[in-house]
């Protein structure tokens, strides 16, 4: 019979988490960025006050344990203290995407059930716009003093400065399992209808840790983090969090994304680590070329980008590195999985590398780290090994991987091994590291064996002129599937098919050549800004490769 | 009512470590120093196997769920197998001090009711002189091979590799509740009996997670560790289990402690990462000053040392700075806090600070990691600011610390509010460092003020000519206690009584300055090398100071 231990049964809490950082890390700042420019400072004791005020006062207005409560809002201090404020009561935080299709938004409030909605003001036509389908939202809350409160027909409106002024400071966080619900995010799929996860304080708190290990994102309250990712997409890949964790000093660019206000965060608050998606970073180095002598770049005391969402081109990790001098940790993850659940530290094998090399590793997307284990598995369920070239789908476990979509029942969405099917493609080195060829239903299946979209995509993205380059299989009467490049060139490109496959030729495999290439003005893409295939594979149905001659 | 998330539902399990470090880094190095100096040479994946086949031939020998195990062992990859490979049963690790008088040894084998002992050779002779008394153990296992197993009087005797040999290599380690017991160490306290701590599966990953932040220990794949922490010292200090969770590189020195073998093992090994008692690194610094230019310290590798079990005398923190280029870093905690609860990493607010300031800082015990909650408290139990001058009693609160003793109930070591008191007395500075003063029934309580004993007895180690010093309040009719300085000097030194009041005055207030001194040859110290003054409030029970004139 097992025998329990005497430690203390102490649940791990999101508000534990607030607690510390107001307790150890009282006066570092949470800058937040303004409408306009202007520079908003808090810091951990005010946001775990003013969150602790908000508390309170939903508590007064009838906000029980387990309720839902929605934002549509850009990454501020106001933003970061409903994280804690909802949370730490018991009840859920929805964050919700406001660049989803608004059809979609009101979707998944509905589905979530959310009753109060918070919304940054710059959603207020957009929220107008979706009250009457909303049906279970009885209260909007603006995120804004009530001397900018305007006047909307909306059910229960009030400022959040109000909600702020009325709470009480005495809030007692409550103590309660660490399995309740804590926040909630939608995965905006490619396909159907959006599907909920349903995050608890304890794969939360144990996601933190894992964010702040030494071989995590090794955050630390030496680091001022210039948070990049927006708020609303999976929990911020947990830097609200793991910043509390360890006291790290945040900057919330609000919805100033462009590369001009990023710079000009990085400089001026002194940034060392910034996360985000690699199209900000692209705007980043756009920035910076349009700018030439006029900034100065070598101000920054930028150490670490971590980037994550869709794979680092190879293109943006050299440049940080080479112009700024900055590593890139690239990391692979997806809103079931927290997200954190690869990420690519370097070993001490790779002590001296030259850069080539190191890069190399770089672009790939990190190893497991200890609390998700990661599997390649064949078509047949069989788990492939860590050769480097063993193609097949990714599959996670762990304790902050989700096991069942809201209003499912848990585990309904892993297999009898406990396994969670990612549709990501992979193959997984020798030391471990993960790399993404496809998503499973991308994937170009021709004549039995497996050519990787993305990769064709990279390479053909690699051409000076290509904006912008998507690849789908398109039937063939042969070798079942073919791939067709569909190419999206930069303004003014000289630029032709014979001379594309050239270029191709030479960094891909034969096989894996191209039988089309499409010229397009546009791609279609996800309110998130992922390609948008399934579009691209209607739009091309029933084209006719030139190589299909029966 | 709380809604329950959707997250997996995987406990926090010591074998999770273990499958871990041998799927992503099985290939890094175990090193073990054997007596002789020989260099034996291990993996992860090699110590998962064997730890695997010692598990399942120990299930095979009867061992159950929650039965305890003891070990008497020096640091190697066979404790170290030992540590996965009962706890990953369901089984308890008991690893026991060999440093304990016998009948302390005796005492808590039988308290514990251990049924196995493993032993190392070296402690061939006790565990014989034991055996008779040891009312639970039905079997010996010897660390060797068979052909060095000694023709001992042991019940059930059997070299540990003829169970390695015996073991199946399918075994599949159960999953079960993480709130399961997994090691139990002894607090060898300087009054009464010893007790038991009862660490969980829960309890070791939550702290290894915090061993590996990079504000914590920073442990990381890159990481060599030379582990100059005994395995029978609380977990040692974890480290086993954390460097499972990154894959970190392990030298585990056997019984030599001694400077030339860790220097030896530093610089063979390249070890940048190092964890002992201060005594330890005296004996190194004494080492290396008395090799001189015969050893050439500056093909050390190491960056870091870890401290804790004791104060960490400034001298050593400037001569790991200044010699070595070695950055001290400062821990504190208990047997019963598993043990890690404050560590004195930097802030950003020291980027920049001159030596002098740092050493100040590195000085400190630390600030609480997140998970652990650090006060101090005043006698009337009201918890005292973090305003550097509030002293009263450290009492802590989290989820790695204990609940109560072994073969108490849950709950019986804390108060009302949930806070373990540990006896030690401090104050927290303004950035939540933690400096301790003194233990609480050491600290010297004079006119209603308290005397820290050990500040006056690192005032006193730093005279030249000083060697060791021990402080104890002894009673006075006026001030209720007035502090005694009790000194062993160096051999050869020339040192009086009013030379060393003389140097103590320029070092602490006039009214701490012991009210005598006295010269002895010897200090009496606990098993394991603390300071017993118990011992010595006996040996000074009557002694009447020159001061007491009533």
């Amino acid at each position: 019979m097992i025998l329990t231990g005497l430690m203390q049964n102490k649940p791990l809490l999101i508000s534990g988490l607030l607690r510390h950082a107001a307790t150890y890390h009282p006066d570092v700042e949470i800058v937040s960025c303004l409408h306009g420019g202007e520079m908003r400072r808090s810091n951990w004791a005010t946001v775990a006050r003013r969150a602790g005020r908000v508390a309170a006062r939903l508590g007064e207005l009838g906000l029980a344990p387990g309720d839902r409560v929605a934002t549509l809002a850009w990454n501020t201090d106001r933003h970061l203290e409903l994280y804690y404020a909802v949370a730490g009561t018991g009840a859920v935080l929805h964050t919700v995407n406001p660049r989803l299709f608004p059809e979609q938004i009101a979707y998944i409030i509905n589905h979530a059930a959310d009753g109060i909605v918070f919304f940054d003001l710059d959603f207020a036509e957009l929220v107008v716009r979706l009250a009457p389908q909303l049906t279970t939202v009885h209260r909007f809350v603006a995120l804004c003093r009530p001397d900018q409160l305007p006047a909307l027909d909306l059910p229960g409106l009030v400022s959040y400065e109000t909600l702020v002024d009325e709470g009480r400071d005495d809030y007692d966080w409550p103590e309660f399992d660490e399995n309740a619900a804590s926040s909630m995010c939608y995965t905006s799929g490619t396909t159907g209808n959006p599907k909920g996860v349903l995050y608890s304080h304890r794969s939360t708190l144990l996601h933190s840790f894992a964010a702040c290990a030494a071989d995590g994102l090794a955050l630390t309250a030496r680091d001022c983090v210039l948070l990049a990712v927006p708020m609303f997409h999976v929990n911020a890949w947990g830097v609200p969090y793991a910043a509390a964790m360890c006291g790290a000093r945040l900057v919330l660019p609000g919805s100033g994304l462009g590369g001009d206000r990023l710079f000009a965060h990085l400089r001026d608050e002194g940034c060392t680590l910034s996360l985000g998606v690699p199209t900000v970073w692209l705007g980043l180095f756009q920035y910076l070329e349009q700018a030439g002598a006029s900034v100065d770049a070598s101000a920054l005391r930028l150490q670490r980008v971590v980037i994550g969402g869709s794979a680092a081109p190879r293109a943006i990790i050299e440049k940080f590195e080479r112009l700024l001098g900055v590593f890139v940790i690239q990391a692979w993850g997806m809103t079931e999985t927290s997200p954190l659940a690869t990420i690519a530290n370097l070993l001490p094998k790779h002590d001296g590398a030259p850069l080539e090399a190191r890069f190399a590793v770089q672009s790939r997307q990190g190893r497991a780290i200890f609390g998700v284990e990661v599997g390649v598995f064949d078509a047949d369920g069989r788990r492939l090994p860590h050769d480097g070239k063993s193609v097949g789908e990714i599959r996670v476990r762990g304790p902050w991987v989700l096991s069942g979509y809201y209003g499912n029942p848990p585990d309904s969405a892993l297999d009898d091994d406990g396994w969670f099917s990612t549709g990501d493609v992979a193959f997984i080195d020798a030391d471990g590291y993960v790399q993404i060829t496809d998503r499973s239903k991308d994937v170009i299946k021709s004549g039995g064996e497996w050519i990787s979209s993305i990769d064709l995509e990279n390479a053909a993205m690699g051409h000076p002129q290509v904006r912008e380059a998507a690849v789908i299989g398109v039937p063939h009467s042969r070798w079942q599937e073919r791939p067709l490049l569909i190419v999206v060139p930069k303004p003014d490109a000289v630029i032709d098919r014979a001379g594309l496959l050239d270029f191709l030729a030479a960094r891909v495999a034969r096989w894996w050549l191209p039988d089309d290439v499409v010229f397009v003005d546009d791609l279609p893409h996800t309110a998130t800004g992922k390609l948008l295939k399934t579009r691209l594979r209607d739009d091309f149905r029933g084209y006719r490769l030139p190589t299909d001659t029966d």
